[in-house]
């Protein structure tokens, strides 16, 4: 069994004065200070990376790490859209299931804002199927279908999804890393501009550069020496069709429900075990799926579950939900926010969370998406 | 340990009238129908390709590979420039060693010819230092520096390079999936027009379409039904820098030898036993430093030893090289190229080669390299 052994995040924004090396070199320093540990360490390398291919030209992305971080030894690169960051952690945890005894980094990074947000949508887009970007759908435009849905099927209206980035904007306002550190009301979110009706700016997820690492170990003695280290108790992904029109239901990401159901399964606790958790909120109503995909709620319950501020910090009693701010408040540098909800998760497994330490913490999840549900990682942690 | 069951490519070359899609159903449904088995006993695909997001704005291939191969299980993509497939097989070998007992689908594949040799060069060029892509550097120049150091350095000339094309063409007439299914001689191959000096269009692998697959099995009862199954003895990546200038010598592909000494150790095989090798040819100087680089061939020698055509089908004796005609001859649709390099030494292992088959084979290697070197693959499979 492999446990997270140390976590670094750059701050997340529009960080114009950083290149995506800048960034990189950043996370890894810092994570490997956070573990106390040296490269000749590390025994691979695991990057999650979207767009920079379709951006700036630029692939191969593991031997341009080994430029700027260590050489001579593995570096994988992941894609799988905005999971990217999810799938390396997994393909690192197999690897050290694999291998035993070693010590991997797992790191992932973004730049998007240099680029026109035209740019970066299409390149967002280059996510979606074929046939549903020749229709002109983006990813706003397919979330924003599943909402209306749900919002009718349920009689529900914009305003349960408005408590979606109202609760993440007062936790983004907690982690000194966020893009947004401002609380917003549930009127700026219903007054904000529509993106693809009925969800509006303040409902979906900003763009963002970052990076993020975390250091994950199957070394007995290295785990032993540790003090904050944190068990990976189950990393399951799904990949299933991107078309919405394949899909069986438009209120489910099925995705989401069968790697939920399989890691709960793998890591033996049950879903009132889970205290914290970091959920795929790309959009409002992302969240929402989500918690009733993974069985915290029932189907249709969640527009009123996430209006009683059930998952808030300081309020909820339950399992609380994106402490970190989420991706509406924490940011959305693509191939990093996978990582950076592990690493949100260990900090509270950790006790490092500070002001939005959470109590009586023993086990956390961390929810990513690609797409509007094409790919879906879980991953539960203990301590 | 994992065993290879099952082998199936296109064919390689200019197929305009097929798409990413269509290749990859082609190849997926050619494995499993040669491997006898059905979709249902696949537990997770891995899925090679490098150019899809640059070229077709075509990201998040997992999704996509749901979409139309099957959905509900892990689909990983890995990118690595045209080392793409053989990080493919490597991470699928990983997984089968972590989890026993499964059965993967590894799958590359790449659709270039449908875009202008400039745009697809400028692409490839992606997967090289952005400083030496900035001064203008694509891969041909770059093969080229290293060709012309090695040639003055070791007192050879034009001719010596020239007999790796002359021969991987004579072996890509005996192969029906090869692009290229025509014999050249010396004189055509020093008379082909320069690309990048002492380089010509001869010395260089082209761009084509293709996609192969091959599956992989730690399912003992499986393993032991199938007739054809190969072991995988050993599979090593290193990842190095991608500059040439933070390279200590540049007649050496450091990342080659290094992954071969690691593979030769855990494989506990000599030289001397590996009677067939696919070694990636991207530019003919590539052959004769990997046979160099690999321990095949003394440092220096590989100028002399290649006008021997020791390594050539019917001639020589010891370790032939790129049956299948190798990228230059069979063709470079790259995310392909690592899965078909495997793909051929199991047909070799597995006396499926026909007219090109080599005898008294038990052991086999494949060798593959992302850009000038940046990550290379070594695989070893025995009976």
């Amino acid at each position: 069994m492999s446990s997270v052994i140390g976590y670094y995040t750059t701050k997340f924004g529009e960080l114009w004065s950083k290149s995506l090396s800048d960034l990189i070199k950043e996370t890894v320093n810092g994570v490997l200070l956070a573990a106390k540990l040296e490269k000749k360490q590390i025994d691979a390398v695991f990057f999650a990376n979207m767009l920079a291919g379709v951006l700036e030209n630029n692939l191969h992305s593991p031997a341009k790490l080994a430029e700027i971080i260590m050489r001579n030894i593995p570096i994988f690169r992941s894609e799988a859209a905005c999971a990217s960051g999810g799938v390396a952690f997994n393909l690192a945890n197999s690897y050290l299931t694999a291998y035993p005894g070693k010590t991997v980094l797992v790191v992932g990074a973004e730049k998007m804002t240099d680029y026109s947000p035209e740019e970066v949508s299409q390149a967002l887009a280059g996510a979606a199927s074929g046939e549903e970007q020749e229709a002109g759908l983006t990813f706003p435009g397919l979330y924003g279908m599943i909402a209306q849905y749900y919002l009718e099927k349920y009689h529900y209206n914009e305003e349960n999804l408005a408590y979606v980035p109202y609760k993440n904007h007062y936790h983004g306002c907690l982690n000194e890393k966020a893009h947004f550190r401002k609380k917003i009301t549930i009127n700026d979110v219903l007054e904000s501009p529509y993106v693809a009706y009925p969800l509006k700016v303040l409902d979906s997820s900003p763009i963002s550069d970052g990076a993020s690492a975390l250091i994950l170990s199957s070394d007995k003695n290295l785990i032993k020496k540790t003090k904050r280290s944190v068990k990976v108790l189950a990393c399951e992904i799904i990949t299933d069709t991107i078309s919405l029109k394949n899909r069986l239901r438009l209120d489910e990401i099925l995705a989401t429900k069968m790697a939920a159901d399989k890691a709960f399964y793998q890591a033996k606790i049950k879903r009132k075990d889970i205290r914290v958790a970091e959920v795929h909120d790309c959009f409002s109503i992302g969240e929402i799926l989500a918690m009733e995909d993974m069985g915290f709620w029932k189907k249709g319950e969640g527009g009123k579950k996430i209006k009683e501020l059930s998952t808030m910090f300081g309020v909820g009693k339950e399992v609380i939900v994106n402490t970190s701010g989420g991706l509406k408040a924490a940011g959305h540098p693509v191939g990093a926010t996978g990582i950076k909800q592990i690493g949100e998760v260990y900090l509270q497994l950790t006790k490092q969370a500070v002001n939005r330490q959470v109590e009586r913490v023993r086990y956390g999840l961390a929810h990513n998406v690609g797409g509007s549900g094409g790919t879906a990682v879980v991953t539960i942690l203990g301590i």
